[in-house]
């Protein structure tokens, strides 16, 4: 496939963007052999069947590197409830809150699960999207959490997209667990852990890192068990507090580092240091009403690699559209529109670990999205509104 | 049309969201002829073709009651440097601003601008909406304000959709009467208006009451015209700061009143006595990172009536969203989800002094809106995602 006449937001060289006016794209099987300017395509290339896109823009296509799209019931009750007035503890009360979610996971098969994450996936799909993270959490007992982690996998045999799963079982305490966090750690994740592994659903390890889920000690035993299994980590840092969790990561080599609203400059070069990305999540930070901002200005000043996330999960970012996410780390964290799509390809791509996808180069998948606007900026400005034209996924459509 | 085994969210009746589990409508030509419980529908009903929706959520179409999909050009140029650090200044040497799309769209072919905001159209179309607002007022001359209005027309034979037109020639001083505001509304702004009422382009007159446009006597100019006409009117009030334009509004007994931040307790005691909705349009305020609320809870206590809108505009809200504009009226404005859902139907079609849709009531229009969802909190709390299933509008889909 030889792709014409667009404009190339390749994010590689030193231009804005990355961007190729009138450039080309040569694709054979499922990768980019060829970019370039069109005028300048080699003949053996030539020959290939040309497909003319009348100026518009291509992008890498888009990965959301952060997202919780496996779950049981929704939390719109509960959300209605809190802006009729209810208190916590009425909501707590009437079964709200994660307890709601993993009961309700819990209680579905694989097919329910299944389904309702394939809803959300295809949201994400529908705007580009090619490579999804899922992590498990919702489960917290052993067979859901492996459910969990093998809806994850069907979602990327049902679906024309690649799934990469993370273990969260230490995403919260279950109520049967309640007051022995160190049990439920030796108990449940570490053996899930194990056991996910065995069957081969685990592609990274991830863990909640703040008062209300687990201190950084007992993060680091998970995390020592992903070591044991030559496992990348990650985890969710900083989010409403600090407690030293991003510095925990960098100290395990983790890919990325989420949420990450109250990181400090420290931990900005400790995140450079290690290649640890800092994944940034809007989605959640406007739903919950936060107004400490992540330190923008410090991960620039550090050199820390800023990816961008829906975060997508019942309670705090019921959020399923990449290119809303790309303008709330505009309008929101003040992200400039070239650091926002760097956010959702070639950083989100890093963020779990993959060096062949993300930016449009020669050698890397042919994961393109294909839009009905030209300028880059046009992508994080609109709101509310997707202009996708096509979505190319290994170099098919 | 027998429409059969929904949860219909009427807007009429005690109950909340006025829901008729196991609900069924009749449907006649355009017009809604019965609604009630699935088990009661009288015989001369049953005999229609039924469709069995299988417990789907049923509601009024949806309406968008301020917008100005209308434009040529875009501004994701603008919304670029200003995140990359441009001042204002830089920005306004650059041609930013409202001056930008005030060229563009004087430079614009009739049928570019028709193109362009067909598609702003067709997004909320994709949601489920019935009624479209379209204002003028990026021409703000005699020729282009014409030719906006005839654009917006023209909307409504593309598509299955009713436009409602505002003329919105006090919107901003151009250039060219620079310094010279009275002689913009005395030869532009109120002679033009006679002429698209002549032609039958407009439906009520709005203007825009603020620091930055007219003050509240320039704007009593306009309305003194519209009254001549026997047209409606509406007002941008108090939105950057308070300038007695609500009140104003009440004076001439305006349809509505929006953005309305700055309003007070007196204002909302007025706009009651009146029958002014209060347009609340959360996408402005989201992306111009306001801070100051409109005074819900004082429009609560007065009975002013609450409207959700999403302000398309390439300026200030590029929103072409209104299940998103639901959420954010949740989120930002902390209305509770029944009172965002009767924003965007029942009061919105007040706004537009509109009482034959809005609501799912006999002898009404069959302007409907089929989701793939039960509770209608879901449509609220989720973002970025249409569970759409089907849009009904004038009975057929």
């Amino acid at each position: 496939m030889l792709l014409t006449n667009a404009t190339l937001a390749t994010l590689t060289g030193p231009e804005r963007y990355g961007l190729i006016e009138n450039g080309a794209v040569a694709i054979e099987g499922e990768r980019i052999v060829w970019v370039g300017k069109a005028d300048a395509i080699p003949a053996d290339h030539k020959a290939q069947e040309a497909r003319d896109l009348e100026g518009r823009l291509v992008t890498p296509a888009l990965i959301d590197c952060h997202t919780h799209i496996v779950f049981g019931g929704h939390r719109a009750r509960e959300f209605e409830m809190r802006l009729e007035g209810a208190s916590y503890e009425a909501i707590a009360r009437a079964g709200g809150g994660i307890v709601s979610t993993v009961g309700a996971t819990r209680a579905a098969s694989e097919a329910t699960l299944l389904a309702s994450a394939l809803e959300r996936a295809d949201a994400l799909i529908a705007e580009g999207a090619t490579t999804i993270e899922v992590k498990s959490g919702y489960g917290l007992d052993r067979e859901t959490e492996l459910r969990m982690l093998r809806v994850a996998r069907a979602i990327g045999r049902e679906r024309k997209v690649r799934i990469k799963t993370t273990f969260l079982g230490a995403h919260a305490i279950p109520a049967e667990y309640a007051g022995r966090s160190d049990a439920y750690i030796d108990e449940v994740v570490i053996p899930t852990l194990h056991a996910a592994h065995a069957e081969g659903l685990v592609d990274a390890v991830d863990g909640f890192c703040e008062g209300i889920a687990f201190p950084p000690n007992q993060i680091a035993q998970v995390f020592d068990a992903a070591k044991g299994l030559v496992l990348p980590v990650k985890l969710h840092a900083e989010q409403l507090s600090w407690l030293g969790g991003a510095a925990l990561a960098t100290r395990y080599g983790a890919l990325s580092a989420d949420h990450v609203e109250y990181a400090t400059a420290d931990d900005a070069k400790a995140m450079t240091a290690s290649g640890t990305v800092a994944v940034l999540l809007p989605g959640a930070f406007y739903t919950l009403r936060e107004t400490q901002m992540p330190p923008v200005a410090a991960f620039r000043e550090a050199g820390v690699l800023m990816a961008l996330a829906t975060d997508c999960n019942p309670g705090s970012s019921p959020v399923t559209s990449l290119l809303l996410t790309m303008n709330m780390g505009c309008t929101l964290f003040r992200l400039t529109p070239e650091e926002a799509l760097r956010g959702v390809t070639l950083n989100a791509a890093r963020a779990l670990g993959l060096d062949d996808c993300g930016v449009i180069a020669p050698g890397k998948r042919a994961d393109l999205a294909i839009w009905d606007v030209t300028d880059p900026a046009e992508l994080c400005y609109r709101i509310g509104f997707n202009p996708i034209h096509a979505r190319i996924f290994g170099g098919t459509e």
